[in-house]
């Protein structure tokens, strides 16, 4: 069924088979709000909803380390569509980590559990940097298959690629495994910005390509994730990050799909992070959905902004909380229901399915 | 000899032979700048320049548990001391733990190094508030003791004295640990808020009793900490913690000694934390000084605000920072050097002692 209307954008750039060129997703929910166009109902999907909360998930990882799992196409597409069947959210987004184009690229880096990404050889000088090595297109196919094995079964439910921007993805090398400070990588930026620039450089190109294969293979929209960017001033976030951000999103523009981007805490950030290139802005639970739509002027779809920690507040609570971020997102000019971060591991699903159907009976 | 002056308020609530009231720290440039009156030269001092960062602290704590230390008075006085002879740092801050009044009022808690304060059971219940035991006034006696041998030997230097706010020591009781997301903590506030409150008007009572110890004993002014309020949104901010923290500074302004208080990531909340009886208040480094002046109507002296990162990134980025930041805050009524941040354990001290050096011969 050709669903496609009149004003559904041609997306040249896109394979004909694409979800957003052949109309299956072009009316959902989901692409109409990013698109700032009105929808009949309220669409919502969770960050990170594919994975550790749901039991069948845990079941089918069961002896499979985490990057494998990533990158074995029949489990990830198994993995993003768990959430869709369960819970009944308005799109998928793609079951993957945040290093798995460093992984692809050959970087020696591993999910260790407990702690995160640790990369063996922290990258910190000019030398560190010349010596990344290069991303074979080739090495993609893992991922672009689980994206089209997923799209084949999703029908008019979007898929949401997603990657982490260069700030966030560029602080785990820098740093060699997650930090809170970020020390060594501000330091860097201060300390040796060209070597700083080369290196954010070259995670934007792999960020872009795996974006771009995500897209190709039938992704209807993207979410850059720079989770730690609210660690960042404006003024650092303007001079060492933002350009780098603005060379994904404007690569992946060319393809003609809606740009999501967000941050943890990023409140002081918005505006310059819109202005990178998003179409759209996640917003954390941090400050509400009509502030954050007045300090982007009122033009810019968001995205969230349901606070975590509300999903262990029992439904009474976690339900008029909802009701008041849908209140307050009908000040922006399209509005996507999310939380404010990612899923805890420790969320009862019973919890987000009751929470989907609360949300689908909103007026 | 006494240094008071005229415009020195006279501190009846202060014993005699207190630094504020025999006029020994009356005219120091902490407390001057701190009252929002011109200082010469530019005071310096930096969180957590007590502890770890110092070869001469891991000397002397070797073989004993961080709360031992901490309650052992002449090893805090001596920890205190030591960087205020190394770098010639403008006051002492107490060294102490956020627990140290959990410890002292019979909380099962611990710190375990890697991960931090450890609480052994969890306070999530109205049972479990109503079990919290009751602080007894002599408990306080190693607090009081170390401070006051701390004071007798820094002559005209002021001591800072510190506690953490309610709403962070409430987390550690309520998570069981330290937290990023802070879930349960928040959950409680909203399902449970009858339990919530009477839990941090118990940690109000404990922190008033800690820093009116350390007043008494000599602390010339005190720093209320809410590490963590920055995870909060604004809204739950007001109705959940600043009645709490409002208590505590309440309390504590009997005294007459000025407050400050900090959040890390608190740029959306300055001003309503201010407005909860803070004297003046410390910013982190995500925010220019400037921009927070005019946030708070530009008639609250500040503290703050070099990003921690720079101390990693040498003399000339890190001195060049400092000079903007010492520019920005000449907007201020009154204007602390510190960071924005505490400092990081792998700091060099020497690049400390330089960055205080430098401080000083600003104009």
């Amino acid at each position: 069924m050709d669903t496609r209307t009149d004003h559904a954008p041609a997306h040249p750039a896109l394979p004909v088979d694409h979800p957003l060129r052949d109309g299956r997703t072009t009316d959902s929910a989901l692409v109409t709000a990013l698109a700032g166009r009105p929808t009949a109902g309220h669409p919502v999907w969770f960050m990170r909803q594919a994975g550790r909360s749901l039991p069948e998930y845990r079941a089918i990882r069961a002896g499979v380390a985490m990057l494998d799992s990533c990158l074995d196409p029949d489990l990830a597409s198994e993995i993003t569509l768990q959430p869709v069947r369960r819970h009944g959210v308005d799109a998928a987004v793609l079951f993957s980590d945040i290093v798995v184009p460093l992984k692809l690229a050959g970087v020696d880096v591993d999910i260790v559990p407990g702690t995160g990404p640790v990369v063996a050889h922290p990258v910190r000088t000019a030398a560190d940097v010349a010596a990344l090595p290069v991303l074979d297109p080739a090495a993609l196919a893992p991922v672009a298959e689980a994206v089209a094995r997923t799209v084949a079964q999703l029908g008019t439910t979007p898929l949401v690629g997603f990657a982490g921007a260069p700030f966030t993805l560029a602080s785990y090398l820098v740093e060699g495994g997650p930090s809170r400070e970020h020390l060594h990588t501000k330091a860097m930026m201060h300390a040796d910005p060209a070597s700083w620039h080369a290196l954010a450089d070259w995670v934007a190109g792999i960020t872009s390509q795996f974006l771009h294969a995500q897209v190709l293979a039938g992704a209807s929209a993207v979410q850059l994730f720079d989770s730690w960017a609210g660690a960042l001033s404006l003024a650092d976030y303007q001079a060492f990050v933002a350009p780098h951000s603005a060379g994904v999103l404007s690569r992946i523009g060319e393809l003609g799909v809606p740009r999501l981007h967000f941050g943890v805490g990023t409140g002081e950030l918005l505006v310059a992070m819109r202005d990178a290139g998003a179409d759209a802005m996640g917003i954390d639970h941090r400050i509400p959905l009509d502030v954050a739509n007045s300090r982007l002027g009122g033009r810019t779809p968001l995205q969230g902004n349901i606070d975590p920690a509300l999903l262990f507040a029992g439904d009474d609570a976690l339900h008029a909380h909802a009701a008041e971020v849908i209140e307050r997102g009908r000040a922006a000019p399209g509005h996507v229901v999310n939380l404010g971060h990612g899923v805890p591991p420790t969320t009862d699903p019973e919890v987000l399915t009751r929470l989907v159907a609360f949300i689908h009976d909103q007026p």
